[in-house]
């Protein structure tokens, strides 16, 4: 950016190194700056600095933390006989969000992916195998693969059911179906024959 | 953001206080920058602070510059005799990457409208106008409004050039008519009684 003042054009190239922001959000995002508040732009680079710094993976569940063991995984109010496995932190959110379920989880952070080079050894498989041998580990009675319906979800959730078939502990995963509020008429064949097949006697 | 740790929901409250970034972008983009390099994320956090720290506007032609009066205003190879008034620094930098131009600007720092309340006070035409009685200003020999061709930068135009005639100054306005590269079947008809009006003689 050769016509921008040092600084403006230092700016733009910095919210070009975020993901889905080319050179027209970049600039847009960084005259928006100029026009803030100090303090603010201050509050936004020191975010910046302290989510860096401060987080990072829960010893026991691995998901995103700044203190360990994670708030979840330290809360005694937890069913710690239901664990719950994801493929990321904004999965661990959307769970949460829900307030139906209070057992604990473990993220994997990624899912299988042969195409682009993503084997088990790359997501945190490792790590569930070793907390389940772990004392506390014990009282699990049920491991939900929640990982998402999609074809790398589904491998994935496929290749932990058969490594952790030889514990004897019962693996689920969760429902396939229509979406609530979703339309029969635009639902997909896969979806529709999903629920299908998921029906549930009422 | 009640399920984050504390960090990463001041990053994304933050990155919710930049314009068009709502939660499910903000949250994109905090996960992001806990999976770049420390150095990355500092300067970006550094780029911030300094642009808005080290920024203000020319006191020449009220561009965005770090260094005052700005590199165009101060550069002696630029044509005083020619002076372009646009409505923001953007346009500056749209106008240079034509590389025909050689003049000065003059930035107005928005146009009139009376639907948001923006009166000729608001923008940068006092400025403009005091300008016009400096000694430097006595080589101008034709100003050239180029404000956004929609209703707020025409009505800005047509209110600069009834304040300037006095001056005996050249106004001129840039040429309306089909943009190149585009296509006369998906020309609106204003633009395209524009083009026809402005036609010229080969």
């Amino acid at each position: 950016m050769l016509y921008y003042p040092q600084p403006i054009s230092d700016l733009i190239d910095g919210f070009m190194r975020l993901p889905g922001i080319g050179p027209k959000t970049a600039q847009r995002l960084a005259f928006h700056v100029l026009s803030m508040n100090e303090d603010d732009v201050i509050g936004i680079a020191k975010a910046l600095v302290n989510a860096k710094r401060h987080l990072h993976y829960c010893s026991q569940c691995c998901n995103i933390t700044d203190v360990d063991p994670c708030r979840i995984c330290r809360d005694p109010s937890r069913n710690r006989q239901l664990l719950c496995v994801v493929q990321d932190a904004k999965d661990v959110v959307a769970m949460e969000k829900t307030r139906e379920y209070t057992g604990l989880y473990h993220v994997l952070q990624g899912a299988i992916s042969p195409i682009e080079g993503i084997g088990p050894d790359k997501i945190r498989i490792t790590e569930l195998l070793r907390r389940l041998q772990t004392p506390e580990a014990q009282e699990i009675k049920e491991i939900i693969l929640a990982t998402n319906p999609n074809i790398e979800g589904e491998a994935t959730a496929m290749y932990i059911s058969r490594l952790l078939k030889p514990t004897g502990i019962k693996i689920t995963r969760i429902a396939h179906g229509l979406p609530v509020g979703g339309d029969l008429e635009y639902a997909d064949e896969v979806t529709l024959s999903k629920a299908l097949e998921g029906r549930r006697e009422l």
